[in-house]
């Protein structure tokens, strides 16, 4: 995705950008492009949530969901998202609001109890290390950078992250303890990983014996076209190259029912569940069943996830559509940009030339188009290159969205042009 | 409470009790007195919330609930609980579903983090230690246990921790960061703090610079009798002691509205404040808001509370009137045990004679009579007298809890008249 600058730019196109960008700071805007947050009309459809679960409070197996217990989470909320996220109903945990706190409570418990597998506890180990596939998600790096553990960037293809890097680093550094992944529609780049990628992610040698897979499918289900993609089965994958241990999967409704009110999931094998459940028993005494029983009655199965995600898909798919079409409008054959069609997710990542991101978000926040800073997508927020900028479409309206492209764009062109002529 | 066996004890009392054990072992009752849940008809107090928060989404500062955001929670939930708990609401927060789990995540933040005031990470120092007041709470003792913390047992008088041991030991020794209270209705005791226990407590020197109070405030509103116990204001006795950091505050409405679908809450010093806040915005987005708006929207204020919880006292206090009554009628004059007539909380502790509590429980697990393990009560699960039994009436109804309590005498008398004659 790489753009070179063309030497040669005409006066005039900076003249322009200059001129243009002059009007869009006079318009006095407050549009946010930050962060990958369902809009209003999305958290409307679901709306029947707020009322459930209304006069029941038993699960399917009697249990009152109003007192205390229940580890593992109900089992029938288990079942609706076994298939999504492939895993068994049974070795899939249904736990409390947020996927990131299972991460980074996976972490912590890494830290200062023993993996299946594990020599020792990570804390008391000289130097840890994660390989952050680049771009990525900030949270992520952010939970490292807070541990002290070290981020060792690895490019993504088209296909996931580079493995013949993946497979030369974990073989050989024994410090290597993890790596992030967004397997589907992958934050920023919306790249989800090929079959071959998943088989040699779980069959490659690594010279930590507890190394594990950070799987982070927070996007399983949120799908943008009429071809939804299908990620292979890592925990299969993992289970038939024998090592059945490597997988740790986290999802969640955030982005299906309510962001920060849903229900967040980890699955792995039944030795990594008994490993967390064995932590969690010690710090609480069970999750939110209620809010459980809650998605239950209201999303009712698997049909019923994907139904709702349609209707999802409905309201998102304009608005990547209106991104593609005013960034192909305003920059297309400039030379100055690429950007991503992404099929679902929730981001699309746009590439300016080398040295200009910082350069194009500061120009937009100054014009009132507030983005994600640039190098948030790379570990210690360094984006080499200076060049990736994430955009996330969902939140604002259609209308403020066409404005803030709009205005992206101008200043891309005038940040480009400019770097271009000096 | 020391309970002395008198030596000689009558032939016929350990044939009598002999006689009521194998009646009592053959009527094959199945209960439980194990936990402090709620039952049924206390939870049925909240139906409400199970239709909540209905067709509203905002909170009183327009912001919607369901979305990311607002990592401190609502505020006009914290301004609610901000008396009960004697905290300012602006050094609240509201959390997720469960004290405990703020308790394990301070221990984990300041293992991994540096906490105000400390030289280091507690993780990077050879020895940590805690104060356990006994007899206490078996899941303080569970997170000391699981992160390797040492426990240092001091016993419980009439008025909170015996304060001389205590105040001798936290000022010769470094290591020891901190100790477990529960100070209103203490569990399983019952016992609350005294004014002077506050102040001491507040104003010791400590070797330790970073040594914290975890006053686990779970029973603030729990009363059981017509004057409720007021403790005094352990932050603003900090503050004026010069220790302003000192003192962790936790509370829950899990024994409020419901058990594992409420809010939990923790309170302190801004200094500390900002630094859980910090630790927190690494690892979530933000509380679950809709469930702490629904609280707002069922509870109303202060007062709203209070008059909840008279309701639950109408359910609860029939209960412990009739482990009082029955114990007494049948333990009374026996010299084989002693027992607390608490003010409020959750518990009744019974003493039963040395070396005696262990045999009791396993007895009355044999009759069907399912007890909190003996030495639960104690770190490691070490009780040294072998005495205490903690009795949790709340569950049970009141004919089974009266069937319960009736075969637990029975236990005592045959246990402790066997080991009389023995």
């Amino acid at each position: 995705m790489t753009t070179e600058l063309s030497p040669d730019a005409p006066a005039g196109l900076v003249e322009r950008a200059r001129q243009d960008y002059q009007e869009l700071a006079g318009r006095g805007l407050s549009l946010n492009l930050t962060r990958g947050k369902p809009a209003p009309e999305q958290l409307d459809l679901a709306t029947d949530l707020l009322s459930l679960p209304g006069g029941r409070h038993t699960s399917a197996d009697g249990t009152d969901v109003r007192n205390y217990g229940g580890l593992q989470g109900l089992p029938e909320l288990r079942e609706i998202f076994a298939g999504l996220l492939q895993v068994p109903a049974g070795q899939l945990l249904a736990a409390g609001n947020s996927s990131l706190e299972l991460m980074h409570d996976c972490l912590v418990h890494a830290l200062l109890g023993v993996l299946p597998g594990a020599a020792s506890r990570w804390a008391d180990q000289e130097r840890i290390a994660f390989l952050c596939p680049v771009p990525g998600y900030d949270r992520h790096f952010a939970l490292c950078e807070r541990f002290g553990i070290e981020m060792i960037p690895v490019p993504m293809t088209d296909e996931g992250p580079d493995m013949e890097t993946v497979e030369r680093l974990v073989a050989e550094d024994s410090a290597i303890k993890g790596i992030w992944c967004v397997p589907k529609y992958s934050n920023p780049t919306g790249v989800s990983y090929s079959d071959a990628t998943v088989a040699r992610l779980a069959a490659m040698p690594t010279a930590a014996p507890d190394f594990r897979i950070f799987w982070d499918n927070a996007y399983a289900a949120h799908h943008l076209t009429d071809e939804p993609v299908e990620i292979a089965d890592l925990l299969v994958a993992c289970a038939e190259a024998g090592h059945p241990d490597r997988a740790f999967i986290f999802g969640s409704t955030s982005k299906i029912t309510a962001a920060g009110a849903g229900v967040a999931f980890f699955g792995s094998s039944p030795a990594n569940v008994t490993w967390l459940l064995g932590h969690n028993a010690k710090r609480s005494i069970g999750p939110d069943k209620v809010n459980q029983l809650r998605h239950v009655m209201f999303l009712r199965d698997a049909d019923g996830v994907r139904a709702h995600m349609e209707r999802q898909r409905a309201l998102l798919r304009p608005k990547f559509e209106a991104v593609g079409r005013i960034l192909q409008k305003e920059l297309g054959g400039t030379g100055l940009a690429t950007w991503t069609t992404p099929r679902g997710g929730y981001f699309v990542t746009l590439e300016v030339p080398d040295g200009c991101a910082k350069e194009v978000v500061r120009k937009a926040a100054e014009a009132g188009i507030v983005l994600t800073p640039a190098g948030a997508t790379h570990p210690y927020g360094d984006d080499p290159r200076d060049a990736v900028i994430r955009i996330a479409p969902s939140y604002p309206g259609l209308a403020e969205l066409e404005q803030a492209i709009e205005g992206l764009a101008v200043c891309v062109r005038l940040v480009g042009y400019e770097r271009r002529a000096a």
